[in-house]
Formats: structure tokens, sequence, C-alpha cells
């Protein structure tokens, strides 16, 4: 394989794979395209010619494991510069909705460019920069669809949802509506342009174990 | 609704909602059960009679967000005195392949009881208690069965299942064995009986909201 591709959603991956195929023109019917992975219903993966489609379900921890498993994979298939995409929706943070964003740098709640990781019992700090290159020339590809807009920027990455992102609506929550919007202003100001789940754990082993990354994200509303 | 049990696998979740319709000698084919989530494959949800059998996927994140909309969705059905029993699969420490053990209290990575939940970019400690009245029920329960290893003992809960778990076969290894196996000696040596991914999460969420909760895993090898 040449280019993988990640996405939360087990049927966006599968309806990527779909769309791979037919771009790429490749023989047969792409529509009944096989979950490699069938046979457990934690990942499912396609293949579209060069391009492995593979879902990561919601989070660090789930993304994490499939991604120690995909690197293994590549190792033993021998495959070489191999570049992932990760794609899907997050939200956007002071951009125009149906916006994409190509992560620079993916940054934790406290915008700071790292990513944590607990080794046993002691916390490792890793590096969370993706590919500069393969952003641009992703913004690149963007700039010759019209009515495609597209940008770069930081992309922060939180271990919760409600909570974490600064939603008044989850089960509980414990700040006012003021708090949220400074704390989602500050994030602006440090350069964040949309917030996820993934991002930093993608970063920090797609950077240690040698894969070209990247990661785009649509703004939906 | 009276019960909710939860765990990994949406598969797992809808064999699970079988089985309790043909426990529960309930009318109908209980083979056919359909999934009330199915527009999203965020989250698989089936009912069984009083029982409501949801997927969660893996790792904190996942069920944090699960868990959020469960609860919502329990109070606005106006649903009282509702136990949540998670259920699923762990990786056992010290003890007999094949045991179940049932949670007395979830604890972090430092063996700690504690959750820290990030709101906005502070850090809120939590407290993962579980029902111990609950516990000691299924812990009766479970006597009643031939041949069902069940104990109660401590949870530990990670946010990585290969570095965080001490296992040396992920992508990346920076531990040695000797250093793996006195980090789970010092575990067990605190109370510790699995590992798995979700408890402190969902100790933490439950005890906040007023669920009853409970985990039980299965030890499988």
């Amino acid at each position: 394989f040449q280019f993988v591709c990640v996405g939360g959603s087990p049927n966006r991956m599968r309806a990527f794979a779909q769309f791979m195929h037919r771009e790429l023109g490749l023989a047969g019917d792409g529509e009944d395209v096989a979950d490699i992975c069938a046979g457990s219903d934690r990942y499912a993966m396609y293949r579209a010619g060069p391009v492995l489609s593979i879902s990561h379900g919601m989070g660090i921890p789930s993304i994490s494991i499939m991604l120690h498993e995909l690197i293994k994979l590549l190792h033993h298939a021998k495959c070489r510069d191999v570049t992932i995409i990760r794609i899907g929706t997050s939200g956007g943070l002071g951009i125009e909705a149906g916006s994409v964003v190509i992560t620079d740098t993916a940054v934790d709640s406290s915008f700071q460019p790292r990513f944590e990781q607990v080794v046993l019992d002691d916390v490792v700090v890793r590096s969370t920069e993706l590919d500069k290159d393969l952003a641009e020339e992703l913004l690149a590809c963007s700039r010759e669809i019209p009515d495609f807009p597209t940008l770069i920027g930081h992309t922060m990455c939180t271990y919760d949802f409600y909570e974490g992102q600064g939603r008044l609506d989850g089960a509980l929550c414990s700040f006012s509506s003021e708090k949220k919007l400074e704390y989602l202003r500050r994030a602006y100001d440090a350069g964040v342009r949309n917030i996820e789940m993934e991002s930093t754990a993608f970063a920090a082993l797609c950077g240690l174990c040698g894969l070209k990354g990247e990661s785009c994200r649509l703004h939906l509303l």
C-alpha cells in the first residue's frame, strides 16, 4: 500500500473505499468491497488498489490500538514510504461551515504541541508535528477545486467531547457559557482552527514510527 | 428501563440482547432484535424488555460520549433507579483464566481511585467508587452457578492498550520485560485484579449522575 486513509466511522470508510475504487477506475464493482477485518467488529478495513481505508472509532485510546496494529501490519507487509491521512469531521473554530482544516500541528487542551503518553506509570511527552510538505501539497490540491474552502491550522485534541470541548448540553456541565467562550477564544488566539479527539496520538505515533501523516477534517456547522 | 448493560462490541451487545430476550421468556423472536441506533454507526443499542444493551467502543473518550447521551436519554424518558452494568473482557492479573472480576473500585495507572477529567483546560479529580451492595449481590449470584470463578477486586483503567498495559508486542515498546513484570506486580500488590480501558470514566460519570453502576469483566487468558 502507498496510502492509508483512516476515519472514525466504519460506514464512512466503506463509502470512502467505494469512492476511491471509482475515482481510480479500478476493475470490477467497487460496491461489494469486502471488509478485511470482518471477523472483528473493533475496526473495519477496506482496500481500493493502493489505498487502504480503515475505521478507528472515537478517541485516542481507540485510534492508538488501531495504529499499533496497522504499523505492525505495514512492517510485515514490507510497505515503504507509506502516507497516512486522517479524514473526517470536526468542530471548527471561527471558520466558515463547510471548511476543511489541514492540521499543521496537533495541540492538547492547553494548546501545547505535545502528546502525553502514559508508559506503564511514567508519563512520556511526545511531539505532535505533522508533515508540513504533505499539508502544503493537500492545500494545493484543494485550490484546484472550485468552492472548496480549505485552510491550514492547529487542531486541538481532547479526551472528552462534552466537558472537554466546552459543550453546555452534556449530562453534566459545571461551567458557564462565558467561561466556554473565553476558553474557545484563547484556543483561537493560540492558532486552533478545529477540535477533535484523535490528532495528538495520531501525530505522535506516526512521527515516531516514520509514517508520513496528515489530518484533514471537515467542519460541518 | 430498569437495567442498562454496556460493553465494547456492537455484535456482542446484540448477542447479549438476544440472550436476555430468551432468558426473560419475552414474546416473539429475539433473533431479529432491532438496533435502535441504526441510523448511526457510533454505537449500537438493543432492547430486551426492561434491559437496554448498548455498545460503547473502546476507551474512555468513546464510553464517555455514550454515557452522556445515555444519561440524557434516561432523564428525558423519566427512568428512575436505573442499574447500569458494564460487561466484557479484560486482562486478568494473577487470577485464573475464565474468572470474572467484579470491580469494587476503579483505579488509574498509578493505582489511585480517581478519574482526572479535563474540563476546558482545568483538571477535575473525580471519585471512582462503584456500588458495593451491587457488587456483593452480583457475587452472590455467581455463587449459585457451579464452576463460575468470580471475585471482587480493583480494576485498573488505562488510556493505552500496548504501552499503557505493559505489552511488549506493540508497534513500539520502550521498556523491558523485567520493568513490565515489576509494574504488574506493584499493581497486583495494590489490589488490582484486572486491567481494561473504560472503568474510571464509567465509575466517575455513573457516580456523579446517580446511576447505580457496576463493572463485571471476564478474564479470558
